[in-house]
C-alpha cells in the first residue's frame, strides 16, 4: 500500500474559519476524512504546522520513505528558500498544491520558490486541488 | 453527456517528435485515443493550431456552450494578452495545463497571462496533466 | 468622398456579448450602421480579425490609398511590434482608439506599441471613441 | 446651457511662442475665440496657471457644478498625484488632453497620473485635441 | 544539391516600399533573383507571411529535411516565444538575419527570443545579411 | 503653553465632501473644534494649502519656534523632495499623519519622502491619527 | 474590561541590551509594568517569540476574542507573508508598531507585508509607539 | 551691460540657517552683495521662491531678454518636468548650479530633469558654484 | 581556553545524505570530531536547527560570552532579516561560512542579509570553510 | 589592394588552449594563415591585446586609413564604453564578431556597447565568423 | 606657485578630429597653450592615456603633492570603480569635467562613478569646462 | 614545493597609505615578508598592477603551472568580465580575497564577476584574508 503525506503550512489550521470567500467553509479535518474514505487503498498521513522549520523537519522524516508528498506551504511558498532546499535534499516526489488561484491574487503570491523543485503544481481548484494531487500518486 | 474540448497551441502538433527529453515521445493523437477510451461518458473534442488568432476564434466558438475547456497555449501562454482576453470574454471554465514544469525552465516561461483568468492551473505532470484536468470536469 | 476604414482586433467580434460592464451591450454592427447614417459623406469600411497577421495585411492593403485608418488593436495593442511596424511602413494616418479606459485597468494595458507611431490616441469614451476619431478625419 | 471649463497647466501660457515645431504657432487665446464662435450653445470658461496648487483649487471650484472639465496639466501630468487626487475628489467628468503625442516623446512623458481617473484621454491631435474633447460634452 | 529556405516575417513583403531610409529601395523579389543566379548550386526556396503561426508551420515543414533555414522574423523576433520554440523543436540549423542594425534602433529591438536558439546571428548589413547567411551554408 | 500647528496639504480642504468612503464625512473644521476643546492646555494652530510652496513657507515660519508640527502633506507626501528638505532645514519635530491606510491603497502611495525625516509616522486611524499625533506632543 | 495583547517578534527580548542607540536602554518588562499601571482599566497581555510560527499561532489564539492586538513583528515585518496572512484570517484589529523610524534605516526595512492588512501603523516614537497604539483601543 | 538673473528654488531662503554642515553658514544676501561688488560690469538680478509655478513664471519673464540665467532649483531639480519644460520653452541659456555635491548624497538627488536642457551644470563647489556660473556669462 | 560555537541552519542535519555532488558525502558529526581532535586548545560547541527562531535564540545565548561564532544559516542566509538583526544585537564576532560556492548557483543565493553584519565571509571551500573560519579565531 | 585589420581583445591569445568546448581547438595564428592564403587580394593585419587602452589606440591608428576593421573585443564587448567611443571617433567601418553565440550564454554577455556603433554584427559561427566579416569587405 | 594637473582619459587624444559636432574642432594641445598663457601664475601639467590603469597610476603620482587635479575620464567615467577608488585613496582635490553635456546624451553617460568622490563637477561648457575648473583652484 | 602567486589589482600598491580606516596601515610588502617567513615550505610570488590587461596576462602566465592563485582584483572585481574570462580559461584554482567587508560597503561592491568562477571567496578579515587563502593551498 502506497504511503502518502499531506503537509499543510501556516494558517491552514484555520481552514473553514479563515476568509471563507477565498478558502471555502469546510474544515480540513472533514475533507481529510472523506479523502481517506474514497482512497482506502492509500495510507494518507497528515501534518500541519505554522513553523517553517517544523515543515522542513517533517519533509526530512518522510522524504526518504513515503511514495509521495502533497505540500501546501501557504505563505511560506513565496518566501522560503529553506523549504525548497529541503525538497531538493529528499527523494520522494513532492506535488505543490494551492486552494485558491494564487495567480489572480496579489503579485507577491505569483512567485513560488517551491515550484521549480516540485514534480508538478496544481493551483486554484479549491480543496479539489489535493484530490487531484492524490490522483497523480494513485 | 458533458462536452469538453482540449485546445493545443503552437508546436504541440510536433509532440512525440519535438525535444523528447522535455515533452516525451508519445504523439498527442495516441494519447487522445486512450483518453477517450477511458472517459466514454465525456465527449472530448480536440483542436490544435499554430496561429494565435485561430485559438481565440475556437475559444469563442466553444466558450458559450462547452462544459469545460482544457487549454495548453504553449509559447503563447507567456505573451498573449489577446488569448487571456478571449477567456475573460467567454463563459465556459478554462483549465490551463502544461506538460513540462515551466517553473524549472527559462525565466520567460514563469509568467502566464492565462493563469489569472483560468479556473485553475496544472503544471509539470507530462501528458498526465491533461488527464488530471479532465478529472476536474468529470 | 474620403475613404476611411475601421480595423478592429481580437475579441472585438464579441462586442455586446463580452464583459458588458466593461465594453457595453451594443454590437459593433449596430453601432456601425448608425455611424454610416450620420456620416453619409464618408465611405466607411470595416474589418475585424482575431489574427495579428491579417490585421497587418489589411493595414498594408489600405495604408497607401485610404484617407484615414481607425485602429483598435485590442489585446495586440500591448504586445505587437509587428503591427506598429506596419503602421510605420504605410502612409495613411492611423488613429488609435480604445473603448475602455485602458489606463485604469491592469498594468499590462498601460503600454501601447502603437501609440508612438499613431497620429493620435483616443481612450475611454466607449463606442463614442470611434466617433471622435471619425470626426478627426471629417 | 452646458458649462464647460478648459484648464491649462504650466507653460501653456507660452503657446504660439514655445517650441512651435512641437506645439504649433497659434496662441491659445486666438484658438479659444474660434472655439467659442463655433460652439455658441456652450459656455466655455478658461483658466491657466503655472502653479500646481492653483490648478487644484480651480478643479475644486468648478468640479461640483460644471458639466465638464477639459484638462491639459502639461508637465504636471506626469508628476502630480495631488491633481489626480483632486479629480478623484470632484464630481464633474474630466477629459485629459494633450497637444503633442506624448507617447512619441521622452519616456518620462509616457506615464500620466491623471489618465486612470479621467473619463477619457485624447492625445496628439494638436489644438484639435481640445475641440474633440469639447465634442464629447456636446 | 543543398536545399535552403529563406523565411521572412511580417512587413517584409513591403520591402522597397517601406521606410527606404532604413530598409533600402530594392524589392526582395529582385534581390532573390540575383541571389539564385549567383548560387546556382543551391536550391533556394522562399516564404513570407505576416502571420506568426504560418511562420511556425513553415519551420515545421522544412525543419526536418532542409539543409539550412535563413530566418528574418522581423517584428516577431522580439516578442515570439512560439517561433523560438519551433526552432528548438526542429533539426535544421537556423541563421537569424536582420537588414538594419537592430542594436542602434529602439530598445525593444535589442532583445531577440530567436538568437539564443539560432546557430548564429547576422545583423545590419542590409540585404547583404542574407547573402552572408547563405555563404555559411555554402 | 505648548504651541502646535497642524498643516494640511492639497485636497484636504474638501474633507467631508471628498470620497467619504475613504476619508469619512466629517469636515476638518468641526474636528478641529473638538480637538481644541479637548486639549485646552495646548495652542493648536491650523494651516491648509493646495500649493506645495506655501506648505514649505509655513514650515519655515513655524519650524523654529513651535513645539511640534503635525503634517499631512496628502498627495505631496509621495512626490515632494522640497517639503522633505524643508523639514530637514527646520528644528521643530514633525509628525507625519495620514487619515487612510496609504499602504493598502495604490502602490504610488506606499513611498513617502517625508517619513525618513519625520520624528514618527501615524497612518490609517482616520481623523484619530491627528489626535494620536497630538498626544505625542502632550 | 477590554482585553489587549502586545505581541513582540524576534530580538525584542533583548530590548535594553541591544543597540541602545537605536532602541533605547529600557527593558520591555519595566516598560510593560508602567503601561499596566497607567491603564488599569485594560487587561494587557504580553507575548514574545523569536519563532515566526509561534507568533502566527498566538495571533490565531487571541485574534477571535481579544479587543485589540498590538504587533511589533520586528525583522519578520519585512519578510513574512505568513504573518500577514494570519492577520487577514483573524477578526481582532491589529495595530502595527515600530520603535525606531524604519523609514530612515536600511532600504529593506521600508516595506512591510503587515501594513496593508493592519488597522493602522505607528512608527518611530520609541517605546511610546506602544502607548499610542494602546490609546487607540482605549 | 549684460543682464543676468540668479533664480533660487525652495528652502534656499533659509541659507545660512539650514543644515550649515551641508550648505555653509553664509546667507545668500551677503554672498550676493559681494558678487555684485566683484562684477560691476554685470547687472545681476535675484529671485527666490518656494513655489514651483512662480519659478516657471520668472523663467518666462526673463527667458527672452536676459543674457543668462543661473538656476538652483533645489528640491524641484529632481521632480519638476514643468520647470524643465519652461527652460525648453525660453531662449536664454540656463546654467544649473548646486551648492552641495548632489551625487554624494541620497540617490534621489542623483537625477536632474533640468540637466539635459541646461547649457551646462556646476555641482558641489559651495556658493562658489554661482560665481563659476557667472564667470561663464562673463 | 577560547569558546567557539558552530551554528548550522536548515537542512544541514542531512549533510552526507543531501545532494552529495553539491555538499559532499561526509556527515557533519564525523567532520566535527576531527575538527575537535585537531583543535584541542579550543572548546568547540555545536548547534543545528531547522527553525529560524531557534537559531536566533542560540545567537542570543552565546553572543555575549563566546569568543567566536561560526554561522552557516543555509537557506535563511538569503531571506532572514531577523537573524541579521540578532547578529547586530550581540557582541561576539560572527564568521559566515558556506560549503558550496553560492555565487555560482541560483541568483537568489547571491545575496546574503548576514554578510554586511558578519566579521567576514568564507564561501565555497567545502567543509574546509568551517576549518578556515576556526583558524580565524585561533 | 584593400587593407583590413583584425583586432582581438582579451584572452583571445589563448585560443586553442582556452575552453575548447566553447571556442574550438584551433589557434588563431593557424586560422589567420589559412585566411590570408584564401584572400591574397586583401592585406590582412592582425593585433591582439589584453589591455583595453591598447585596443583603443590601435583603433585610432588604423581607423582613418584602413578599409575595414574586424573587432572581437571579447570580454570588453560588454563593459567598455571607451572602445565604443573610439569606434564613434574613427572613420573606418567596424564589423563586430563573436566566435560563440553570446546570446545563449550568461545574461551579462547579451548586451554589447559596440553593436550600436558597429556597421554590423556577426555572432556564433565559430572562427567562420571572421571569414564572413572579411567577405563583407571583399 | 600652485601645481595643477589636467588628466584626460580615452579618445581625448583625438580632440579636434573626433565628432567635431559634439566635441568642437580645436585640438587639446592648442587649447592647453592658451590656458597656460592666461594662467602664468599656475604650473599646469598635462597627461593623457587611453589605458585605465595608467590614469590610476598618474593619480597616485600626483595625488599627494599637487594642489589640484582636473580629471576628464571620458568613457571610463561611467564604468571605472578603480579610478574612483584611486581618487578616494589620494589627498589632492579632484574636479571632474566633461566637454559635452553628458546628461543630454545616451542614458549610460548619466551615471558617473567619479562624481560622488570628486570635489565638484563641471559639465557641458565645451573646453571652457577646463577653464572653469582651473578658476576653482586659482 | 608548491608555487603560489598573490595577484593584487588597482590601488593596492597604496596599501598602508590609502584610507587606513578601511584598509589598515601596514604596507603589503611588510606583510608579504612575514607571510613568506611563516610559510617557508611554499614559494610565494607576488604581482601588482593597476592595469586590467596586465592582470589578465599574469593570470595566463601563471595559470597553467602554479598550484594556486590568490587574487584581489580590487575595483576590477565588480566590472571586469575579461578577468573572469581569464580565470575560466586557465587551470590553476583561484581564490578571491578582499581586505574589507565589501558587503557592508557601497552596493556596487556587492557583486563580483570573479566569485562565480573562483574556487572560493574570502572577504573582510583584513590582511588576514590572504593568510587564510594561503592556508587553503597549504
Amino acid at each position: 500500500m502506497k504511503k502518502i503525506i499531506i503537509i499543510n503550512g501556516p494558517n491552514l489550521n484555520l481552514l473553514g474559519k479563515r476568509e471563507p470567500s477565498v478558502y471555502g467553509s469546510e474544515t480540513f479535518e472533514n475533507f481529510l476524512d472523506e479523502l481517506r474514505k474514497n482512497h482506502t487503498h492509500l495510507e494518507i498521513d497528515y501534518f500541519q504546522s505554522n513553523i517553517e522549520g517544523e515543515l522542513i523537519t517533517k519533509l526530512h522524516e518522510t522524504g526518504f520513505t513515503y511514495n509521495g508528498i502533497i505540500l501546501n506551504a501557504a505563505g511560506y511558498t513565496h518566501t522560503s528558500i529553506a523549504i525548497a532546499d529541503a525538497i531538493r535534499a529528499i527523494k520522494s516526489p513532492v506535488v505543490e498544491v494551492h486552494i485558491s488561484n494564487t495567480f489572480s491574487r496579489e503579485t507577491f503570491r505569483h512567485h513560488s520558490f517551491i515550484s521549480p523543485v516540485a514534480k508538478g503544481v496544481i493551483v486554484g481548484f479549491g480543496l479539489k486541488s489535493y484530490e487531484m494531487a492524490l490522483a497523480y500518486f494513485d
